[in-house]
């Protein structure tokens, strides 16, 4: 969440043109950064979509549950959400598990698909890596955190002359503590020190709390905040950096405004089933303004988004920084 | 939330009860450790409870709003659910506002009321700070940050014999870090180093959104974790540790379950005012079985509990503890 | 000292230079970052030098001793051996002295003359501030933690059009967390933000433990890491960023190798004043390179440089940052 | 060095005593916290001690050497001055290399003595883990570190019923932030909660800086601040706490003090080996008070104690706190 500050002017901006009462309707939709969220909501009305192309597989050894979802072309765009690329998804139930140690298998899973989308744009020797967020908010403190683990080479090169790809790194801070967008940072930093390929690391808004810290998510198309639309200024990808860009996500927080939307749906069902189909056809007819204006009022917009994340959280994110680091390490400096 | 990993372990429990089916409808409730939120709910049904005293002052310059609800016995312990004691509320809009310096005026009221509440014990010299909650969860970390910022003056006086009010302080972290309960922690210490009287600091669960970071707790009845009722063992009060309690609060999370209740309850509100009072009703009607298994579907328990907190929590607990820190300093440590 | 690994790095060549007998006389000089030292080991042997000016000031109600040192052409910069440029140093006993509160006294000293320097360069009014150094090590950690309180205000000024000079921050991290020179990252954000100035903030080296965290120094030469030679690509100043640079620095350590070099002329002096003047005779007259192994051995170079620095660095650390901090806040963002 | 702020209060003192010409010789004597300083200075004069036994071991796969020095009674407790009991020493040379990933094997010989000397104490099964010093100076903070890296398993016996060995864990602090002695802390939590045994980690002050964090020092005698003479009441031992105390430290600082007493030796041997044995004598000739006087100089008293360490003590600290919190985790949770 790269863009947390950012999302608190946004969300500003989006209350004050709510009360001039020309909030358009797809701002009322909570967003997911996730690409098996989005293609779940699809995938519910309708299978074998064109434009989007998708593999499971299953680990027996690690316990890892791989879905690659592939958007061709714009129809896969339209129907997803998302752009033209390649989205990897691991999932392992024990990595939300309590009290397990390092975990290993998964880094080395990560690794092999880090590796398979780096070589996708041919043979990068020198990676800038980006760690997104917040060091002083938990939930949003993964990037930092991986970055503090990361093997950073590139300055060992030149004196050593060894063999390998090169790791730089930086942790760029969010706007509230630099002032600068992000992507302006990471830019500057690109055009100077000249790297093949970007690997960002960022923690992510998912849309159910199921998903929490039990999934990281890799794609090669950068991150573009919000729903992608239009604004390429604060984007990090190949389009505005000039070097691909690889992104490595794991869901931390749920908007709380998704709770709300979600129990509204949830009660209608619970209606429905209680035989009081009258009633859950009221709250299913509630106009999209009524659930925006309950949300307003209960989720209050003057202290900007609000976001919910479980009470052990320092212990999730401890845990996933310190694998996903690991398998940064082992795709770019394996063990001789 | 000194007993943040208390609660994982507790909420792991309650799952496991409730699946037995035994789940008492009381544990359905969201707690609130706010006495001010506790008797809001109450007035709401009947002004002048016997056993509660009230007072409200506005003060201008500082612009803080004080509420004094004093309970005095067991009737008004009844009603409110907390236990007989002084409860002093602070409320200030700017508290909440973003980008606003140190708030020297709320120190300065803030340290009246703890040497107001510290003089009810007579006239304590050696007071021990104990800074609960964990540093590594943003917004649990209000205790350990104001410890960050007290000044410490135990160890000076032996060598200085300076006058004065002694201050020791101690952070002693949560069971998930420590394996021991804080309250075992602290009872040690106190028993060793016999302060006169404890200051506790911590981050508080809020029922409502309204109150995060805008509102200051102090009360002279220590902490009980819980809803207070007979576990004595983990309390921090003057029954167990042997010396007077004094508590300051802030409430920094809402327990994502009240995100839940609430919605039900504002949809009620909306189709009763839409008209559909049939649906209304039908919601309403909902049983407290059918609330909780929303809940628990909604807001997974194998996480344990889920908390709500705003995007930019780490200023906000920034300021707070700092202005906290600043009222303590000024009550202990007057400027000559 | 943005250049801790860099130094590090440096220490290992050097150490290997003097293994092949090329080591030159110079590179066994003991660096000081403080222009005050380098002026008082020139003045021992000549008031008046030519190129060089000099005023001092005593501020009687803030305790500060304000130098002025001014390089004015190429004879200072030889006599001194820093580039032309204006370097003014606050000395005040207190800022030293262990518990005291906030130095607002001294912010606004500091206040007075960051403004002074701003306007020899025009009226800059968008400024990157940069906090040098590692955060991860505490005599390092000066420069980020300056950063940690400054008020950021340039993402503000696009949403809010409001008046005054707009600040933005950057902490770059030191070689080892990043494998990027300072300089690099540094010069890729000005490149993409357009600051007007530059205002960097370091913790430096001092000569003489005397100095330590007793003094704040500014310039508006930038930085030059090393003796300023040359290798103007790791450079921090105009001509390496294209925008004037204010340096802000406090000394924090003293090389481990200056206590060696100090050590033994103080005891060729206390064997003069012995009245064994032949052995003072003896002590001095050992060669450069019999001093240069002595300090090899004692300090060994496997571990690259060491560094003395005070027990309770972290109180002194913390306090200055934030009288820093307040200093640059009071300079760009005057309370109305 | 748990006694980190403790040292600042007695050197004040020292310095006290100093000026009125009282000061025993002894105490300009340079401390050693190494058990295997005290021993090789004691064997430069006499090899085969009564008192004194000393096993040495090399351990061909892990390059760890291992050194057992057992002071077995008063005769021995004063050659080396330590009291009796048993110091393992770990030394391996890539300890301190940098760039090293963790070491494993360094672990597994740490965890293999850790047992050795709890299984001294009969079958301790309870283990309260005590991690001293100061987080928030880097070279303080390695008993903190390790702590966080702990396997805290006491709080889920209870629910849980597991077999094992249960550990609970404190981070006191320092007394400049506590106001208490650590000791103090320690002991009301360990009559409070009962542990069988008590293991302390901690940042040594060695005597040379060839040591620095490239020795683990293990130990069955718990610690004692300073010379261990007669204070008992801020002793972490059998005696103070009931319980058996092994201690485990790497020194992380040498005095600096030690630099300039080594500059004078080291100068003799000079000028002695130049041919200059007049001069040689005359600098080892100076008395004490005059070498006294002469550290008084060098390193001004006003600052409290200063101490020299490495540049890169962060990396050192990181890699070494995770190597001991993985031997800990080792001996007392054996992966099954």
């Amino acid at each position: 969440m790269a863009d947390g500050s950012e999302r608190t002017e946004r969300a500003a901006e989006d209350s004050a043109g709510a009360e001039n009462g020309n909030r358009p309707e797809e701002e009322l939709q909570v967003h997911t950064d996730l690409a098996l969220e989005a293609r779940e909501s699809v995938l519910g009305e309708a299978e074998g979509i064109p434009g989007i192309r998708i593999e499971e597989a299953f680990h027996q050894k690690s316990g890892v549950k791989v879905t690659k979802v592939e958007i061709t072309d714009e129809r896969g765009e339209e129907a997803i959400g998302k752009p033209m690329g390649i989205y990897i998804t691991l999932e392992a139930e024990q990595m939300a598990a309590p009290d397990e140690g390092s975990h290993r298998e998964i880094s080395e899973e990560l690794s092999f698909y880090i590796k398979e989308l780096l070589e996708s744009f041919g043979d990068p020797r020198a990676i800038l890596a980006v760690g997104l967020g917040n060091h002083e908010v938990t939930s949003d403190s993964l990037g930092p955190r991986v970055l503090d683990n990361l093997k950073i080479t590139r300055h060992l090169y030149e004196s050593r002359r060894e063999k390998g790809i090169l790791i730089s790194g930086i942790i760029p801070g969010v706007m509230a503590q630099t002032g600068m967008e992000t992507a302006e940072i990471v830019r500057g930093i690109v055009r100077e020190t000249k790297p093949d390929a970007v690997v960002v690391i960022d923690a992510l808004a998912a849309r159910s709390v199921s998903r929490l810290a039990a999934t990281i998510q890799l794609s090669n198309t950068g991150i573009q905040p919000g729903s992608g639309v239009g604004n390429h200024r604060n984007s990090l990808t190949l389009e505005s950096l000039g070097v691909p860009v690889i992104a490595i996500g794991v869901p931390t927080v749920v908007a709380a405004a998704a709770i709300v939307y979600d129990t509204v749906d949830a009660l209608a069902e619970l209606l429905e089933a209680a035989g009081a189909s009258f009633a859950a056809d009221a709250v299913e007819g509630m106009r999209m303004e009524e659930r925006y204006q309950m949300v307003r009022e209960l989720i209050e917009p003057r202290f900007g988004p609000m976001f919910v994340t479980p009470g052990n959280i320092d212990e999730k994110i401890k845990l996933l920084s310190y694998t996903i680091s690991e398998g940064i390490n082992l795709a770019f400096c394996p063990r001789e």
